[in-house]
């Protein structure tokens, strides 16, 4: 067995929790560390590209799961040590029993769709959560078309375009107004931000197309964000293409159904 | 050949439109009627529950093409006689051209996700676009409990609840906030009529999911209304249980692609 | 100094309540109650339209305090027995301390608009919270024509239009996306419900500004309901108008700003 | 009578119309140019920030309109060269006869509230539409506090908080969901870019009010952008403050009343 720790950045609480897990899993289970958890527990830490393992124990938020699920290989299981935590599984108190559970292997791997993003042809980071693409400049608005499966749907004038996952349909995208996609749906939501018009509806596409987003009309530069983690600029004339990769990311659970961890995560108090 | 007239109630213009298809299609082709069509056109019209056709024309609006689908048996061919007809395929002016590419065969028939839906175990009449369980005293909350396969999703206080087929969702659905479901998407939406929390986001189900609803706490009855057409009383501990019948509503078609009729219908002029 | 007793319907609970005020207020403190409190309470009860007092303490939630400042004439003071309790302004666990306060006259009397309703130039009962023009018959959209100072503004086709009060901006009218007026805002915001297009945004108006709304087409009855509390039928041709009305709604308040109130009933919890 | 042109930068179509305008005035009425229709007209072009003129005609967009606001003294005229035209009064196919409704003064001036805007007590540009206070990194969700009058209001994370007057309602506050003010509201709505949650609504407040936006947490370098036009850099700790201004925004006018303007440029269309 082969787990690796990923720790957000600068976080000495994180290596903390890091070192109580350690000092749990037995002895002959191998330990890899990324370069920040090596920072503070020594030894010689790998980059996050270079990480593969049985688990990866992912401490910070939702941002160090979205940086391993683009970098690393493995399934992720995130503490949360701060936050809303959507993508982490466990809070800091449940971190002692639930490294017993998982030296006892009493966990599920939950997968979860990805989305293969390219610009002009040329193959990115996939994404877990969503892919934005955004006026680089702060309220200027832009006009984009959108394709699905090369047919031309629309254009819209607005801030940005959000292509997102079911799992990422709890996060940015619903910023943005979108609607909550179950993990078991298979599709993908887009939706926008600060549309100037009011008339367009986030749209909801099967898993198997692809969305295209082209920037109309000229001096119109855009940014491509994928998992808020990578930043790509665009230009006017570049297509963005987004459908579902051959990879799935993949999520250490321990809780019975996903309808715990919906309610639990996203759909909590609604009532008042 | 059988096509079937069926026409909006009490309305004159419908039944000038249907003669002037009956006088252009082939004379060994069989015609039916409604009742409705009967009063304008003679011969005995046929109760709607009753006609089964090659081809049904709906002469009318979204409402007569949603009745046909709930009673009839039989691809239909919707005519635009005023309002946006999301569900009527052409408009007066085309009447004529379409009538010989309906002779030519030059004609596709899609098919739609039509939902069943049963109060206590009971089935009742199947929904093309959606069924609706809404407060049966107009500005009076209710508190609903959602359940998705048997899963406890959330409680919602609200006018009321929409489940929505992807041709329904750009209806009352939409009106509610839902969001587009592209027709190929295989799933159901879940929406809110003024919601009394904002936290709640629609919900986008699969399509093979059962959707249970049910009433919270006493007093609080309700109606169920099934595609705007049929309304149905509940009451507190009543179960309402949603999910894709085995049926499809079939529409006559001469577009080309989805994607063109979704333009012409639904997200036309958007930019401004 | 004369103190008026209104309770929820029904309720023991709030009979409860208000004998342990009583037992509380000095005894040349004039009492009287409302046909329900004397249920529980023994003497003769007055109708609350024939309730007049120098504080009126409500015992219930919004429902029994919007009742109140329909029918009676006085300051109320509201007693929350359950729910969110957006116009009450204590809990159960402050009824001796703000008991103690009312008797050391240490509270101020707020003052919020209220609006005038006719139908037709028939004056009807003042709205604290909001006036709501509704189809009378679930899911079949009605059309309405808005009108602002006698100058037409625009035509919906939804469920409703709401016209509120800043005081009913956090209840019916929010539910409908509506935005938050804050109290010291002279204005009325004008909502829709489930309206059948996007396009319409909510529209604020001032609060000398007289709102119109008529039903287009025919046969399109609905109802005019004020407060959520009465209900009138109105017909195609019938116009409703809605004004500020000369009259306050005044509440007792043991806050010392009304951002107070606002935080703790209104925005609480915002940030996750 | 003074006039002076300002023209979109390098609009070629601009300047033309322009010089047929000037064909039209009376010789006596003296014309000055921005720089930029200088450049076309010949002459010495002034700075916008020396213009002050009876009537200034803006041709070209919003853009032109909020930048002669901003800059430049005297009551404008706003011809639009395409898109919507929110503040622009006419369009090309009307330069003819409103350049004579000019000559023979049959034109109104409307005023319409400015926000006056503060860094830290450092008074910036006033703002005919909006101030926003928005992340100086796309998809990178800030923390915002925000006060009235002193008085903690609410703390939201979102991409940005705009606070917006009655004219700049329709703008881009309206992208982010903001609600339409009457130009006779006497206030200000604050609304928010891609809020985390959806719980907060926007909110209108009074126009004697001050708001104050103060950025929370460290690390939050953040922009302020005003009327779309100007830009600063804010920093954790930084308090922006916003309220009516003295100045007022001048528009000439040929409509009879601000209703034939809402619903030409604001409300149009809206039953389909």
């Amino acid at each position: 067995m082969k787990v690796a720790f990923v720790i957000r950045k600068d976080c000495k609480r994180c290596a903390t929790i890091a070192k109580s897990i350690i000092e749990l899993i037995p002895p002959d289970w191998e330990k890899i560390y990324d370069t920040e958890a090596a920072k503070f527990l020594g030894g010689v830490g790998k980059d996050i590209t270079e990480i593969s393992a049985d688990i990866i124990i992912a401490i910070g938020g939702d941002g160090t799961v979205l940086r391993i699920l683009q970098n690393a290989k493995g399934p992720v299981l995130g503490i949360n040590m701060g936050g809303l935590g959507f993508l982490t599984e466990i809070e800091i108190d449940e971190v002692g029993s639930s490294t017993y559970k998982l030296i006892r292997g009493e966990y599920k791997i939950n997968e979860a769709m990805k989305l293969k993003v390219y610009i002009n042809g040329r193959r990115l980071e996939d994404c877990t959560n969503e892919a934005v693409v955004h006026t680089d400049r702060i309220a200027r608005i832009r006009q984009f078309k959108i394709y699905v499966d090369g047919h031309f749907l629309t254009t819209i004038k607005s801030d940005g375009v959000i292509v997102a996952t079911p799992t990422g349909s709890s996060s940015y995208s619903s910023s943005a107004g979108g609607p909550l996609l179950l993990p078991t749906v298979r599709g993908m939501v887009i939706s926008y931000l600060a549309p100037y018009s009011s008339r367009i509806k986030p749209v909801v596409v099967p898993s198997e197309s692809t969305v295209e987003i082209k920037i109309a009309g000229n001096d119109q530069d855009s940014l491509l964000i994928l998992d808020g983690q990578k930043e790509y600029k665009i230009k006017s004339g570049d297509t963005v293409s987004i459908s579902m990769s051959e990879e799935k990311a993949r999520f250490v659970s321990f809780r019975e159904s996903i309808y715990d961890r919906l309610r639990d995560k996203v759909i909590k108090h609604v009532v008042n």
